[in-house]
């Protein structure tokens, strides 16, 4: 399996981890817990890889918190991992070493709203959901949506992005500034909340995508987008995957500022159809949505139908109406869990890589051809737009013939990306599940860097270790 | 001087440095150069800083070759020194330890252009008109446009922006990847050519704004833009800078997807007068481009339009024909030169802030009263859509009363944003005159991760060292 992958490295000390808890208990009481159940909960979460559980789980309340556990913690060596909701994909919140896993669940307060600066400052606990839930009747929204209804801590730490990535960019694009605890104890503010800024390196960038590898991120400001005085959504058939992808590269090269367009290959399709209960015609689908003025959303649609037109695709189905939009949207969102629906004996797992868009097409033709040959059950969704495409694979794990099916395709599927100059993973990132593929893709100068700069900040190797570059 | 306040370090020992010279020498011939007013040249280029030379000049035509004089120079623990056009504006290129200028004016290819990627490849010595010179054919621009025709691997080493980032961002969000030759003689390259990746730690945008103080760009590859179908242009009075400024902030927060929005005070609009032969009334001005099909900038430039109005804007001068929205940009991006028309004896200083745009009102105007106070000839021009704004001194160097004002009103500008919860530079850079401003700015622990960062890629401190952080 993918976990044996993950080097494991020496336990620390028992002793150091009693005196830690000792003292954490001492300051958190029923706020440190060392519970199998709820130390289980905090490790593997919903990926494949095997269940690596922390030593305690603790709930601090302020950036104070943070601080003194950290402290506390490098004081024996004891591994520190901050945790959000555990909807990442690639075993980031899992404690090989052991350690101490920072549960944010209660640092969930909207710190600050500048309507007028179009920013906001948070918590790291705090849901996507339950920010746009905030901002709703500002009329602003934050646009950055994967899947899940993540923490916004937690997809700062993956740079995570979504469906909406394609107009209004990831998380890189729209955190201006963090507040971390460094593995010293000390805290850094990265950057004012000036919109732009040649000051000095860029730590914001640096701890976005590292996740938890530098640093916890205690508090985020994040850019704001105003609600769009129009949105008009739909789908629109095409006769195969090519079409559609490109009917993709046409638009995003014509310049129409589309806000999401994603692909559904035909079974994920049919299994959007099942566990959503839609009636889509099961053949490659491109859901779209544009965002502007009334006029503006209209000319977008307007241009785009021609493109689509142009390779085969239609006819077009609007959803004029909020609810259908929702409606459909969440049928997107939820591709991952129909995938149940098209086998229910299977333990899904959800991969992705992306790259350049011109390449797009044939990286997920060839996907597509190899999965048939090796008997999968695994429908493509993507956000073509960015080029970023997942795989829902379906896994019966008692299955052992099947398992190394699955692994050697998750293989040859990234071999295949980065054979395009692409990505192993747009958007999932890197933890425990795929630091195998990072010196194929990044080479080892660049490894050596990143193992500098985590040598530098994190001198004892206690933050998150043992994801993205082992020292 | 400001100079003064840069730690001058030791020099390397004069042994070394002739022994790196003799091995350049024979690798480079001719392309090294080591006569007085070439080094001269490639120091303290415009700025008041005092001239510090290299103690060598070379132009190598290679990657390969920068990794040769970067292992020279570390042999010798000599400086080394990234040069593109010299047009930095904060000492960036200047040796205050000596060491070697790498010259990067024959590494000036387009490597190739990848139009469905919206993608290029280039040398670090092609300059933005060249590149852009290069696209026209092909219907895609490269955005960002600081004033001078600045080199593209300078304005990735100084995180430039200039008129545009409003819409397309700045250096940060249009550097793809980057391929860098660091202290340790390694390439490496940053990533991939896919639009997005969260695969490790984001060397790129680590490396973008650095100022060469982590490595040596040979290579970069940039975002490019379709040019929109169609621009319209224009300039608009106000009553008043705060009547400006507020016209600014309701577009930003409308979604207006302005493309430029400059704001030009009075005497700025008076220099440009000067300057550039046009005849624009002397008061506050919003000088104002939109982008996009032509029903989209008709209706972006009616909305705007009806926002000006609103705050006492107004009349309108659209300039329809491209020729006269060239010569109207043109003096805009001349409003340096301009500052010459309105005092031809002083010196030309340009520094810049920026603040949350809720702020920018208030500071602009703060910044009047104490120009004015303090008798300085200093125009106001700014990116007034990212709260980002410049200020153009004046200065006869031969009064040192002058220069002693020019000094306390420069620190003040700085503190007058930090308070606003801003950046002591938008777009200029640290080099070695704001260097002084970081610690304020970012606080002890954050100025501690940066020089452990530097320590860690450059522990010779070797890379254009006094930039930014001392080690």
């Amino acid at each position: 399996m993918v976990m044996t992958e993950a080097r494991e490295g020496l336990k620390h000390d028992r002793k150091g981890v009693e005196a830690v808890i000792a003292a954490l208990a001492a300051m958190l009481g029923n706020r440190l817990v060392t519970s199998k159940a709820v130390r289980e909960q905090h490790a593997n979460t919903i990926t494949w890889l095997g269940n690596q559980p922390p030593d305690a789980v603790v709930f601090p309340h302020t950036t104070a918190e943070v601080q003194e556990i950290v402290r506390l913690c490098a004081a024996e060596r004891v591994p520190v991992i901050a945790f959000g909701t555990g909807t990442s994909l690639e075993g980031h919140v899992n404690a090989p070493r052991g350690g101490v896993s920072i549960d944010f669940r209660d640092m969930n307060h909207v710190l600050a709203i500048h309507a007028e600066d179009l920013d906001c400052v948070v918590e790291p606990g705090v849901t996507r959901k339950q920010l746009n839930e905030h901002l709703r009747d500002r009329g602003l929204f934050f646009p950055i949506d994967p899947g899940a209804d993540a923490s916004l801590g937690g997809m700062a730490a993956t740079r995570a992005s979504g469906t909406n990535a394609v107009r209004y960019g990831t998380m890189k694009d729209n955190v201006l500034a963090l507040k971390v605890v460094l593995a010293n104890g000390k805290v850094v503010s990265t950057a004012r909340r000036a919109k732009k800024s040649s000051a000095g390196y860029d730590l914001t960038r640096l701890i976005v995508g590292s996740e938890g590898t530098l640093g916890v991120i205690t508090e985020l400001t994040l850019r704001l987008s105003g609600i769009p005085e129009a949105v008009l959504s739909g789908v629109c058939p095409f006769p195969t995957v090519e079409a559609a992808c490109n009917a993709t590269i046409t638009t995003i090269q014509s310049g129409i500022p589309i806000a999401r367009i994603e692909l559904l290959d035909a079974l994920m399709v049919r299994g959007c159809n099942l566990y959503s209960k839609l009636s889509l015609p099961e053949v490659p689908m491109l859901f779209v949505e544009f965002h502007g003025s009334d006029a503006g959303v209209a000319e977008q649609s307007q241009r785009f139908g021609e493109i689509a037109k142009e390779f085969g695709g239609g006819p077009f189905d609007w959803a004029t109406k909020a609810e259908d939009r929702t409606r459909l949207w969440q049928a997107r969102h939820d591709a991952a869990w129909a995938l149940r629906s098209l086998r229910n004996t299977g333990f899904g797992i959800a991969t992705d890589v992306c790259v350049p868009i011109s390449r797009l097409a044939e990286c997920v033709t060839e996907t597509q051809r190899d999965i048939a040959e090796n008997r999968l059950v695994a429908p493509i969704v993507g956000h073509v737009g960015d080029g970023n495409f997942h795989v829902a694979l379906s896994v019966d794990l008692t299955d052992a013939d099947e398992k190394a099916r699955v692994e050697k395709f998750l293989e040859r599927l990234v071999e295949r990306a980065l054979a395009m100059d692409g990505t192993c993973t747009g958007e999932h990132g890197i933890g425990q599940g795929k630091m195998q593929y990072l010196k194929a893709e990044h080479g080892e100068a660049a490894l050596d860097a990143m193992r500098a700069i985590k040598r530098a900040l994190d001198p004892l190797d206690i933050m998150n270790p043992g994801k993205i570059v082992n020292l």
